[in-house]
């Protein structure tokens, strides 16, 4: 037992599974369904702080039926709803994760806000490490497909007050991805912008991961697909502000008014949900230094004057699961607007995708994507 | 199998607990601490519908680690958060519950919400009052005392994809309790009112049941004690209208500037839970004819002026637990507001406590507390 997360070097315990399960083939992968044959499991008490990680065969938790995380929400996750960390099997057959320090520091953040204990993010990450390389066959050979990590952490409290959980749970487990949309990266999605909907607000959670951002969202999810459409695009206040679509950020390439390219995305005001990706796009265009990079409030009304004078280049959500997501139209009031974002290229979205998939599946080498194996 | 929930006197089955525990003394129960030796299961499939309900032996469940409801909390409970459906033992040694209709509608309104499959409200009663009879001896011999039940309903399909449940979960567990305030019935709370802090938002689902609005409090709360205070009065929007105090509904008893009495509460406008005690309140105020009952939106600053000019009489929370529970004091903008609604009897709260423990503990015979055994 100790106050912060052990060495998993010097504690961890491997329990390995006596039959492994047959692989499945990467071109059938349907998201979120299949997973490896191991998890990993970290128990934490108030009276015995955290206990030695467990490697152990995939199984089912055992949870007191009282425990918080089934009543409260009590209950964070490092990284998007539909999408997480992944490692990714490389050219070289080298297994690397993308920008996984990110997604420990928002979990950690997450888990703070949540009140569950404080743990040890480098000593975390380097326990998933050692789960993947168990693992490692489980990392599709495959360039279109990687393998999903979704660490959670619970309040296990067996109590029905509303209170800082007493019992804790990090577990992580992990499972082969094809791309997530179904419709493939590069065919644009619609979406309906309905202010009726509020995702989050100033003042709430929503830029941290907590489960309780998700559950609400399924029922507008349907709603969208009812009116015909695929993503719901987020809107919020009086000005309708664009805040994210679907479980991605949002972004777009304009020419702004006075005749400059800008691309321009929400900035992190507290309702919106600091994506690894969208940093990442963020840090290359900057990089690039070739337009305009701007975090700001976007009100529907600019975009749609945008759209009536033929200013808009592209418009695609930014996410783990797709890199980036074109769209291709907006349901707004009742009025369909048409977005041009694939008749551009769209090049951008392109280029970001290109630069991004290249980093993590190791045909460009940076820090971004360090080893697992 | 069967689309709606089967009839309990058909299909319910009773397996019972080999070893009894010892009951608790009821003067020295803890909130939500102590469970019976049983508990309701009943579960749903989409290809297998309901399956036939369950009462046996308190025990862990055992969930899939992708069970949605410890991802995206796709779970609701029929009451608030610290509270729910209480099962009464009254003088005449009968037992009764409190308008569990109620409750099993709102239950059923927010499983909707949640897109988890429908439930027939009627015969998921007549299973919790079999788990009652079941456990009729853990209802507390004691009119300070009763028996908490908690029906919660979860998704447990085992995959990560955001999307409806296609597996799900009710599972009911009961255990007996004493007064929620630990402070005791008529000792007033202090409250801290921050702007910064928001509960719930217009387009949101702060008027659902869903564990989602209740994990991000623990923080806020936690805030309030550190600052000096019991509870938290969340405010919302530009004006700073008052919505909920802590886990409960809020009522204002005062003087309006015309000179006439009034109680007064926010209304079920989408940012508040209709809690079934403020329901009764208002049904009870409303049938004793007496002062002016209002609905209606409340500014902090209407409060403020009204405590400024001596208009207010009573300021009181309502919720299952403590039925009233007066406040003293109110933290604001650095600055600590006497209430005096202790000095004022207070004579609404009390009557209120005691005309609904009077209808709970079959003192005064009324259809809202239909018998269980």
């Amino acid at each position: 037992m100790n106050s912060n997360l052990l060495s998993p070097a010097a504690d961890l315990t491997v329990e390995r599974c006596p039959a492994l399960k047959p692989k499945p083939d990467p071109a059938s992968l349907l998201f979120g369904k299949q997973f490896t044959d191991h998890m990993l499991t970290v128990n934490w008490s108030e009276k015995g702080g955290w206990q030695a990680p467990q490697i152990k065969p995939f199984q089912n938790l055992s949870l007191h039926p009282a425990a918080s995380a089934l009543h409260y929400s009590i209950e964070v996750r490092p990284a998007r709803s539909v999408t997480s960390v992944n490692a990714f099997r490389g050219a070289d057959n080298r297994i690397r994760l993308f920008r996984p320090m990110l997604n420990m520091e928002r979990m950690h953040r997450s888990a703070e806000r949540s009140c569950l204990p404080d743990f040890d993010k480098v000593e975390l990450l380097e326990c998933i490490k050692k789960l993947i390389e168990v693992d490692r066959e489980w990392v599709p050979y495959s360039t279109d497909a990687s393998l999903y990590i979704r660490p959670t952490f619970i309040g296990t409290e067996p109590s029905l007050g509303v209170a800082r959980a007493g019992h804790a749970l990090i577990f992580v487990i992990v499972g082969p991805v094809g791309p997530y949309f179904t419709t493939g990266a590069f065919n644009p999605v619609s979406l309906l912008a309905d202010p009726s909907y509020v995702r989050a607000w100033r003042g709430g959670v929503g830029s941290y991961k907590m489960g309780g951002n998700y559950g609400p969202t399924i029922a507008v999810q349907q709603e969208a697909i009812r009116q015909g459409c695929q993503q719901v695009l987020w809107l919020y206040g009086d000005q309708e502000e664009i805040t994210e679509v679907g479980t991605m950020n949002l972004f777009i390439y304009w020419t702004t008014k006075s005749g400059e390219k800008e691309l321009v995305t929400p900035p992190l005001d507290g309702i919106i949900l600091p994506g690894v990706t969208r940093q990442s796009l963020l840090d290359l265009a900057r990089e690039w230094g070739e337009f305009r990079v701007t975090e700001r409030t976007i009100a529907m009304k600019e975009l749609l004057d945008a759209l009536a004078d033929g200013r808009v280049l592209e418009v695609f959500g930014a996410g783990t699961a797709c890199v980036v997501c074109p769209v291709g139209s907006l349901l707004y009031q009742g009025k369909t607007y048409q977005i041009p974002t694939m008749q551009n290229g769209p090049d951008l979205a392109k280029r970001f995708h290109t630069e991004l998939t290249d980093i993590q599946y190791g045909r460009t080498l940076r820090d971004w994507a360090p080893l697992v194996v």
